[in-house]
């Protein structure tokens, strides 16, 4: 089953290697790992997206609480969660096919952040499926770069 | 001085902690690190923020270069990059303060992902500078949660 992980972390040196090591160690494949600032700047928010065992995933948890960076591990659940990610896409334009491009991320509410004689750059920003769905549309014009956060979450609270 | 590492790597288990864990052996701080998919679901792109010395991170990189799963290793300068981050970010909000929020949301093209009676949930996609001042401005009201992705970059086409 696909999980994501949020873990808080104190900033200190070697923080991110120690637990993306412990990962490793038990051959789980990260899918995507981001560290970004929290509402403290002493302390960082691991978002870890990993598909796997559901016993192994537990025990990797517990001993992801046992690093002495670690402040907590919460095993977020999608359906309760605010997930987003994003995404910057270099896409191969020509004259002609210009305008379709524009008007498949004006659909998405993509913004167009760089155009050249042969490519358009757009940034998206929303729900892995609305990341996937305009990779997909602009697929067959080519993607020439792309640049992909993984997705952060933060609990829903509407539900609470 | 600040800069952009962006490092193509194949998704091997272990390649995000032996990079992670090169910039720890330096001492080196790592401002913000991302590792998410690219054009090419076999390759992940790892960006890393870092501050410090030119000649270490010259040294670092090299390193970096003679890991087995890295495919290469950019130095992006932010005056020809395409840089953006992510943010969600959870806001005390009361019926009085709430028109005031929303507000701020929009002036920036926020979106507001979640509502309840005592929170704002707002997703904020821009340059560094843009998501800095969203945060500095809802501040006072109080910020619950934030989970931020760290920087993402692509090369500027229109100033080759």
């Amino acid at each position: 089953m696909r999980h994501i992980l949020s873990v808080l972390v104190r900033n200190h040196a070697g923080v991110l290697s120690h637990v993306a090591g412990l990962f490793t160690r038990r051959s789980y494949n990260i899918e995507s790992i981001v560290a970004g600032e929290t509402e403290d700047p002493s302390i960082s928010r691991i978002t870890i997206v990993v598909t796997g065992d559901e016993r192994v995933l537990e025990q990797v948890s517990k001993q992801l609480q046992k690093l002495v960076d670690v402040i907590s591990v919460s095993d977020i659940k999608f359906d309760r969660a605010v997930t987003r990610e994003l995404a910057i896409i270099t896409v191969m334009s020509t004259p002609q096919s210009r305008h379709e491009i524009i008007e498949i991320a004006e659909v998405f509410g993509a913004k167009i952040v760089d155009m050249s004689e042969e490519t358009i750059t757009i940034e998206i920003a929303g729900e892995e499926r609305v990341v996937n769905n305009i990779i997909n549309l602009l697929n067959p014009y080519g993607i020439d770069e792309m640049a992909r956060t993984g997705l952060i979450a933060l609990g829903l609270r509407s539900l609470s």
